[in-house]
């Protein structure tokens, strides 16, 4: 397939040498700093462009992935080619690209990305969605060729990925820094958290959270908390957020064992 | 060395096993539950015991890996063998044992652990406190010949470290399981998030937290958050939870880039 990819962060970065890795032919990189249109495209062996007016109309697939603010300005530019053209984005809806033309999709990949880290790209959930029955058969087809987990999900359910993954992906990043801050306060260092940090995400590979939960809370270990919240008496904002994690704990259904 | 185990829960059966696989000698295992202590101690070619009366004092260490509030009761009744006692517990003082006898130590497996679920115990960092400066060293000595994370940390230190792991641990894994509830009112797996949990994990491996914070609330995109909360109206926890994670996520010292 010929796709021209619009933007140059990390998910357009990913996509790209995804796509190019099995063998679509990426015709054009842009961005609006052709240094950054370059880097992407380089790779990729693909021509960096900086202007729209630059858009080659020979490719089958605009996949714009940018800012959620300016895709519907993009997308209004692109339609007057004729070709697909999907976004990448899980809190915007279908809706921003089609009602600029019916070739609308959406192309949501529910993982972060950094510039800088690899990642197998055939474990990224891939959720595909189009405005008609074929274009959403022919984006499946597509992730199917660089992503062994594809999903059909509508505009609906896509905004309550997006907001299910603040909670799995940024917020437990949130918490390990709040984890290191603690340790630097008392001279030991953020690496002796790696393993556990790593062990808790592996955990729930296989089982369901439910079932894995440890700690104090889980087991309702009000000695435990009363001392860690002692501990916490002068950080009153990672006490809150102490107090309100152990209480939800306490209330989950848990029919899981509680382990170390 | 010889070694005998006081428990048989998850803390008990791992540590058990690392001390056998390199050839340390595992006498005993005790557990109240005799068909407990056998599990344990069938795999470590060990006497199971569910009586203090029939500990055999011709151990090395005692290994105390059992509930806290019991740690104390059990260090009683092992210090007249004049051997050297050692707990497993993140939130208990030297103290707990060092008041019965001063061949006393802490030996701190700084991991969660599943019975069900294997880890290369190599990677494990292990907090090593004794009451003398030569009981630290041969406990120190001890983790080296299990584990490539070996720390020396006083009782202060290792209460810190507990804590940190609840932040680090428990209660990222009650946001995975929140994530999961939010994705299973809309027909949605839990199964989808494993990738972005795994990877999340993964990038803090590397770098620190800090500099990989991603999502709405590090960008302060505003609409967004009052996208999401909008979803959260029928889930007061849960919009807590956003509320208060995002505040301190916008109000975080972030030299980093938040990426997408």
């Amino acid at each position: 397939m010929r796709i021209t990819i619009i933007g140059s962060g990390n998910v357009a970065t990913h996509i790209a040498a995804a796509f190019a890795n099995v063998g679509h032919n990426i015709v054009q990189v842009y961005s609006r700093d052709i240094q950054h249109a370059a880097m992407v495209a380089y790779n990729v062996k693909a021509e960096p462009i900086d202007a729209l007016d630059a858009i080659d109309p020979n490719t089958d697939l605009f996949l714009i992935a940018i800012k959620d603010d300016a895709i519907a300005d993009i997308a209004q530019k692109l339609a007057k080619y004729g070709k697909l053209i999907v976004h990448t984005s899980g809190s915007t809806s279908l809706e921003e690209i089609e009602q600029y033309t019916p070739n609308a999709g959406v192309f949501y990949p529910l993982q972060t990305f950094s510039k800088t880290k690899e990642l197998d790209f055939w474990t990224v959930p891939l959720c595909v969605e189009g405005a008609t029955a074929d274009i959403t058969k022919q984006l499946e087809e597509l992730a199917r060729t660089v992503s062994n987990n594809v999903y059909r999900v509508n505009s609906e359910q896509r905004r309550i990925l997006h907001l299910a993954a603040v909670f799995a992906c940024n917020f437990p990043n949130y918490l390990y820094y709040a984890a290191g801050e603690l340790l630097r306060e008392h001279n030991l260092d953020f690496s002796m958290l790696r393993p556990l940090i790593l062990e808790t995400a592996r955990k729930v590979q296989e089982h369901l959270p439910k079932d894995v939960q440890t700690g104090p809370a889980v087991r309702n270990d009000e000695k435990t908390m009363a001392a860690h919240l002692q501990l916490l008496a002068q950080n009153p904002d990672l006490r809150r957020v102490y107090e309100l994690l152990s209480q939800l704990i306490i209330k989950m259904d848990n029919g899981g064992t509680a382990g170390a």
